[in-house]
């Protein structure tokens, strides 16, 4: 029943691949299917020997392409002059690399060696001056202006459709602008990635003075692989966002560089002066302006006090009524709080090896049955008493339903995959099998509908594994996060299935997205969620911001998109 | 040292009276001044017996005025035909009280019969079918419309400049739409008060069928005479607010009838789609359009768990350092959190009648001493244990900073008043004494220099009390509330004076209102607060949903004011 393991590639991808553009993390560093995990493929997906037997489309192939548009080579001077010799790069892989995020369409291009919507030139701003000098030049000139932060899009963020140039702000803006101890605030550069945040902000008091060590409490799986500013441009959280928040709660105040001028917000704990423009540019997604600087809403770091837990539930409705009623007795939050369906959680239960059989006899005894029993994990944080009282409380909820402990292990084995889980999805497409997500939100009365539906079109799909969780809660709802597993290698197929998924999150009245963004990717979507009322006042706030359409455009958010391509 | 008690008016105002439009609340109730607080004023306003002799400008007489436009008798037409006979008023009086609120223009305006800003008509409309009839209406021809809740504005947001028709929304638009106890939310129509509102989630077992009672969390100062709609669309605040939140943290969804359409916000816990349009919206203050529907997040309504307390610091630095450690100390937040400082300390000890000699001899013997001593009052509400928790680690931060307990008794007796203390501004009023207030957020480090800047200011003028507190608190920072006390009867002195505050308060660096809103009193400052890039955006956002300028027009948060009024 266990043949030997699919041989892996355990190599970097040569320099100037198309692999070293769509692997993810690291070049050097790898996390290959396990046994467990092998094994439920096999089955699910009616994997035989020779499906496993050699990697294909592996990418290992020099990128080389022929480019839609060039610089012009006065822009070129121009920009050189702004920036330097080497804040300017136009050669092939460089302009790639920019356009080329995470998004399943990226690796299936990637794999098949198109290159398509690259920008004409890779900027490196080094500060808010240069990022002025640069819109400036190209609103004049009508040039196209991305931004590209970490780069782990997954909803075409990064694609440059009508050419144009892409800041890469990771280079030079990734500095920390400000530190205040007594409003627990630091502000900070886009460009800044999230271990770096950390690193800094947990060593507070030798890096930055303070009295005691920070946290941002933010750690999306891209956490490793991505910065500040995408994380706040598209309204990202993270997987401690129940206690923590989303980035929208998390950031005080913002600074943009748009073609209509510099736009900074108030600098208030609250406040009841008209709209609230944070919330107008959080989710712009690159469409208004360019984030030059964020003040971040610090947490104290108190990692001693941490509390994990994990329970099993007799179903999916048990566990999601354990859920709900924690988020609403008025009792505090949970930090991590992770609730897998039947589906993945027989999946995660091999994943992290808790699938012993000792413990499948013991749930089995309590009438915990694969296939129907639904695993729970997460950690209390906060003040020693807080996350005490939380897990406490969590427990007595737990215990209400039907959950049966099964300790903080199985949420520290998830935690400590939690950030190299994306490192499988590279693994099994070298061998066909495509790994993709996608995400909503809804509130409790709807969530089983979106559910169910969402299962139904996926499961239409034959030998597909459809893994549904729940990661951020609210009182009022969560969200639910589908991976879907299955062979597919075709560019149309993957599409089509990614459509009929999308309809039913729509249709059953569920958020397009809830932590992703839209990008072009759900853009066809967006207005048939939001309304034309709705639409057109994004339009309105683009003109202003952006009149001549040069900030991210082609599609993004949907504001330029043509009605024949609005679904 | 305690002569008699100055005669109150302790009659209804007549009706139709200049009086019954400014006297706060219900006709026949009163709360007089107290002789505590008679005596601090004595002292401190330097008032002999003969200024408190009789009362001045009562405004008992008939309101009588010459309105600068009547209604086009085809428009009264239409409306009578949309509306029926009774849905439609254009007497003096109904139109007068339409327009006026209670900022302190309003009453001075008032008790000197003075008559300004009124609308041609109040309409009353039965439902948004009707909102949107009326909306489409005056958009074809031109006519301003200007909304009323419950007409506590202190920001002149309900005058209508350009004349147009008022919309009474408390009259019909007060009903419950839908309730989901799975979601734990409440849809309901914008005219609903705030009492009734919550009599309904506090009965929900026998009005909602529901399995446990519940409330909105939500208790402004002026919960008795204001609506839900005043509260979303002006970003209010309830005094419970550090728990349960802002008002743009207890909606989660709303429509609006504009000029462009109607405006659906999605019903989702969360999204990641774009700008929130919910938080452009909140805030609007009836220039972007007409809100005839919210749905509120509930909380569960746990009374038995509250737990009071109050403590007196040696100081106001040794106090907001205690309540920003409690904020920043990840062990939950409590409910209601007041801190008054030095100057509203000693008058609100005598107010609640806490200001007992032994009190004083135990606070001396500790170091608390008259004119320096802060009062901090608060509840922890929610699940019992998270209450109990919270009011622990209130008690622990408390003494750390010396603070002093004087129980929940002072805080009760504070609970007790908390809603009719605005009954006192009437009487003192009568006798020509202002009472006015002015709030703002700012973040803790620039707390200590706002506070200082706005009492210098104050303290200018002589004879003139200025009490502070901080009452909704945040991890990085608070709102400051700034009550004035000073004899003062001329408009323009007011104005003068109000001016000179508002300067102070956006000179240092604070936002110019927590949770009153902008309105047409404040509106001067923003631009100077926002930018022009950030106003700019208000106003495309403005034209793009009102093209003609219809909705609550004439300097609403800035909008359309001409750059000669603009400070």
């Amino acid at each position: 029943m266990s043949p030997e393991q699919p041989p892996w590639i355990h190599d970097a991808p040569p320099a100037g691949s198309w692999r070293s553009l769509f692997k993810w993390g690291d070049p050097g560093t790898f996390r290959h299917p396990g046994p467990g995990l092998v094994e439920v493929l096999r089955r699910a997906l009616d994997l035989d020997d020779a499906a496993l037997g050699a990697p294909v489309r592996t990418g290992t192939g020099p990128v080389r392409f022929v480019p839609a548009r060039e610089l012009d080579p006065g822009h070129h001077a121009a920009f050189r002059a702004m920036l330097g010799e080497g804040g300017v790069a136009t050669d092939g892989y460089a302009r790639l690399r920019a356009a080329a995020g995470k998004t399943m369409l990226d690796l299936l291009r990637l794999r098949e060696g198109l290159a398509v919507h690259v920008p004409e030139a890779v900027l490196h701003p080094r500060n808010r001056q240069d990022v002025l000098r640069i819109v400036a030049y190209c609103a004049a000139h009508g040039l196209p202006v991305t931004a590209r932060g970490g780069g782990s899009s997954v909803t075409r963020g990064l694609e440059a459709p009508r050419g144009g140039v892409s800041l890469d702000l990771t280079r030079h803006m990734n500095r920390v602008l400000a530190f205040s101890e007594t409003d627990q605030t630091l502000t900070v550069e886009p460009g800044l990635y999230g271990p770096e945040l950390e690193r800094i902000l947990q060593a507070a008091p030798t890096l930055l003075g303070a009295s005691r060590p920070y946290t941002f409490g933010h750690f999306p799986q891209s956490f490793e692989a991505s910065t500040v500013g995408g994380w706040v441009v598209t309204r990202g959280a993270g997987q401690n966002s129940t206690y923590y928040g989303k980035i929208e709660d998390l950031v005080l105040s913002q600074e943009y560089v748009t073609p209509a001028g510099v736009l900074r917000t108030g600098n208030h704990p609250a406040a009841a002066t008209g709209p609230d423009t944070d919330q107008i540019l959080m989710g712009s997604e690159g469409a208004f302006g360019i984030l030059t600087e964020a003040t971040l809403r610090l947490h104290r770091f108190l990692p001693g006090n941490r509390r994990s837990f994990s329970y099993l539930f007799p179903d999916w409705p048990a566990a999601c009524a354990a859920v709900r009623e924690m988020m609403q007795a008025e009792a505090g939050f949970p930090s991590v709080f992770r609730l897998s369906d039947p589906e993945e959680t027989d999946v995660a239960l091999r994943q992290y090896g808790a699938a012993h059989p000792l413990l499948d006899a013991l749930s089995a005894l309590r009438g915990l049955k694969p296939g129907r029993r639904c695993l729970l994990l997460g950690t209390a944080d906060g003040e020693r008493g807080y996350a005490r009282h939380v897990a406490a409380q969590v427990a007595r909820v737990a215990r209400g339903l039907g959950g049966v402990s099964t300790t903080g292990w199985v949420t520290r084995a998830w935690a400590r995959g939690r950030f190299s889980d994306p490192y499988l999805r590279d693994d099994l497409q070298d061998f066909g099998i495509l790994t993709d997500t996608l995400e909503c939100a809804v509130t409790w009365d709807r969530l089983p509908r979106v559910h169910e539906a969402v299962r139904r079109v996926c499961h239409a799909r034959p030998r597909t594994l459809c893994l549904t969780h729940m990661s951020h809660c609210y009182p009022q709802g969560a969200n639910l996060y589908f991976i879907f597993i299955t062979r597919m290698e075709a560019i149309d197929d993957y599409l089509a299935f990614q459509a009929g998924l999308l309809d039913a999150i729509r249709d059953q009245g569920a958020a397009l997205s809830h932590h992703h963004g839209i990008g072009r990717m759900a853009a066809p979507w967006l207005e048939g969620q939001l309304g034309g009322v709705q639409m057109d006042l994004f339009r309105a706030i683009k003109r202003q911001l952006d009149p001549t359409n040069i900030m991210n455009p082609g599609g993004t958010l949907g504001l330029d998109l043509p009605p024949e391509e609005r679904r």
